[in-house]
């Protein structure tokens, strides 16, 4: 027989009580090894407890080891395996898992580790942070999006199922009838839903490349796309930017000697250069892209944001013959953190990544998709880039108009970019490494995004990139103005 | 001078009517390339319309193709190229995307295309669908989850943005607390939130795996799992199942011979088998793993499932050493839907895992994260889990018992589980393809899991896995009632 204190009134549930108390019986050995408990029907009456919570409890000393046997039967205390704790493993893994690991991926982390905004860089109180493409929470449309959510939760309870592996066939329908205001024809068969545009080219790479597989990719390029060509162990090769894209002799002249995979292109506002791509340029990169039978991959994230004058059509508009596989994404100009984006292209293709998606992570997220839908289907999703246009356009003007004025110094350039968020500024005659430029901007209170990031090779100036993303008017002129005491400090010495 | 029709009363934004009807005109030729459009401030006033909404629909002109120039000069009708809407286009794309992909996404394509949920397959009214792992929407805690939500919307717009690498911090505190439960100590860091356990796998493959390597898994094993081995290239050496798990001589014999990545396992109701591994086995394992210094990937995806008598410990609560890499999920037990999981594993190798995530997919969704971690600080999770326990206890239950007095053909056979969702029948002497079993399945109005999926190469018996995690109580009774007449059928001819 055993006598258990219970307290009843406790906020601690009686089955939780039973269960601490046998437990430390078990430990503290007035409960032996081999020892029949009570049946559970007997400990229950005896305490004046129901048999369920006897029952739940026995169950729990089952669950972690300390009882024999099933239920029905007697349950015998048995010698429990001990579960280690913190203090009692190994200070050390056995697995060396450096060794372990690829030397590819040992590359990548080498790398990444060091990016902006990887967590390995400490935050400091008032500073002017130009280094990233967050967007600025004040104008984040919570509230629609909020009730949008819902709206479906309520409704549609089974969203919290599994979803279609081409994604939420309504958000499809919408994204493909979206295109067409920027002159794509798409069927939603030709539209894949994916974790973003990160994850979109990961899938195509996946799909299309091998180790020594070429990629041809404008330089300087988005900085994150560069380790991902790397873990496919793909070989870039670099195309220069001219001011109206990149360098179509160059592409032709590579298009002849290889044969890549693909060419990746960012040809609005591109990241880093904030350099659009004129028609004429686009039309010939797609010229020669069908000559060689290559596909592009356009990656136009940032497509909604055109703030001044004709911004060219996008090349998927003109794709009669489907060789452009086109990305976008809901993440730089409604929310970052919902990480959905999709990919535009030829069905047959469309097909294989799906399957491709599914191995890899079966689906993408169903609610936030279907609340995106009801976001779009009321209309939020228009007003919301109708007024993200109006505030990131005046943004824009401001750091134009406030970089010309204060940033004077003769060896600082930097062209204006008509949509987006990104402003690339060269720096001539700079005798110092990124590194030391890192600690004078950080003196300074101003984060900026170091320009080698941003080639597969090191450039020969220096470069940074300056977002404005997520700084209000306030901050990007006080921005602006600690670059300049940083300019005024590297240029005078 | 251009007369335009407009319709202040129209539902139609009087900008967009300036763009049509311009348009239009440009289409029909009423204005022909080269010619000028008015300025804007003289349209304006003109038809008594303000400024920007010339102003506007110039700029979408602009970004369409039909203008030449910037805003501030005059704005010139070009030459438009024209969009390629669906009909104009080729019928064919000038790529051929079955020579542009890889070999092994070929294979991954025939595969996956095939399998059950792929969305190949028809959805018949009065179906019982027992081939899936959705969860019944009926026990999903809308309400809490819904409220969970909000309350992190509204507290905290920032978290749309961006979040770390790694998951939420306060989500990855609240399941290394919870794995305790389990008797798993790790500490936060140790955790790196996925989107799911599809993707956890496929992050450690990545990291760890490259064309030949070699992984160890049951056999069978998830079916999911298989393609995804292949994808990388990797060479999988089955082991087979007893009752209790795992062969461990076969299991040793291959340790002994092969240097494998890896070994990956589901100790746990184990899919499809259902059969749950003893705690000897378990300890083995972790010998064996640990004398050759071979990671073990315990798959616990099911782990607080466990419906009768005791289940023994998780194999990471025993690893002093740190070979354990422990995966885990809310899909089988919450939301299949919102694609949450985890690693849990040395801190060194979760660091080097994070980077590879970084570069695949950025983040996962912040969103969903935060309000899952408000929803089990609250509570819901824990009440939750309990409800899952009673309701699905109760149904395997019945499926176990309708099964005993329903399916008594000597020829079938199938072992109990005492947690998770799955049973896995065994049918002798069944001399017939698996593609004419499922059409009389169908033809019975009933779905099943088909046993070859699971297996790397065929097997020399017939066998499907039935999953109840969809159906209520009826529906199982209904479900197995028809597999009776499916095996009536197949056995009497």
């Amino acid at each position: 027989m055993i006598v258990l204190n219970l307290d009843p009134m406790s906020k601690i549930p009686l089955h939780r009580q039973v269960f601490t108390h046998i437990k430390e019986m078990i430990e503290n050995n007035t409960l032996k090894v081999g020892s029949k408990l009570p049946a559970s029907r007997v400990l229950a009456k005896s305490h004046g407890i129901s048999r369920t919570v006897v029952y739940r409890s026995y169950q729990e000393l089952w669950s972690q080891g300390f009882l024999e046997s099933r239920p029905g039967s007697y349950s015998i205390v048995r010698k429990k395996t001990p579960n280690i704790n913190l203090k009692q493993r190994a200070s050390k893994s056995l697995i060396d898992w450096n060794t372990a690991m690829t030397e590819v991926s040992k590359d990548i982390y080498g790398s990444v580790s060091k990016f902006p905004g990887s967590g390995s860089e400490p935050k400091f109180e008032n500073f002017i942070d130009m280094s990233n493409l967050q967007l600025d929470p004040q104008i984040f449309p919570i509230e629609e999006f909020k009730r949008s959510l819902n709206t479906v939760i309520m409704n549609n309870p089974g969203i919290f199922n599994y979803g279609a592996a081409k994604g939420y066939l309504p958000l499809r329908n919408y994204i493909a009838s979206r295109l067409q205001t920027h002159g794509i024809w798409v069927t939603p068969e030709e539209v894949l839903i994916t974790n973003g545009t990160q994850s979109s080219i990961d899938l195509i790479l996946r799909t299309l490349t091998q180790p020594g597989s070429k990629i041809i990719s404008e330089s300087p390029t988005y900085f994150y796309a560069l380790p991902l060509f790397h873990l496919y162990q793909s070989q870039v090769i670099p195309i220069s930017m001219d001011e109206d894209g990149l360098n179509i002799w160059q592409l032709e002249q590579a298009l002849k000697r290889e044969h890549p995979s693909f060419i990746y292109t960012v040809p609005n506002f591109q990241n880093p250069t904030g350099i659009t791509m004129s028609q004429e340029k686009r039309e010939s990169m797609l010229a020669l892209a069908e000559k060689h039978k290559i596909p592009i991959i356009e990656d136009a994230f940032e497509e909604e944001m055109k703030y001044f004058g004709k911004v060219p059509l996008s090349i998927k508009s003109m794709d009669k013959n489907q060789v452009v596989i086109y990305l976008s994404s809901f993440s730089k100009v409604l929310f970052p953190g919902i990480r959905i984006g999709w990919i535009a292209a030829n069905k047959t293709f469309i097909e294989k990544v799906t399957a491709i998606k599914n191995v890899i992570d079966l689906k993408s997220n169903s609610v936030i998709q279907a609340a995106l839908y009801e976001f779009c289907k009321q209309g939020h999703y228009d007003l919301h880039i109708r007024r993200m246009h109006h505030v990131y356009k005046k943004r824009m003007e401001i750091v134009l108009h406030t970089l010309k004025k204060e940033i004077t110094f003769k060896q600082v350039s930097w062209n204006e970019p008509i949509g987006g968020y990104l402003i690339w500024l060269k720096m001539s005659g700079l005798n110092m490494t990124e590194n030391r430029l890192h600690t004078i901007l950080v003196r300074h209170r101003v984060r900026t995004s170091p320009g080698s990031l941003y080639f597969s090779k090191k450039p020969e100036s220096h470069f940074m990139r300056l977002s404005i993303s997520e700084l209000n008017e306030a901050d990007i002129i006080e921005g602006i103005k600690r670059l300049k005491r940083v300019f005024s400090e590297i240029y005078s010495g």
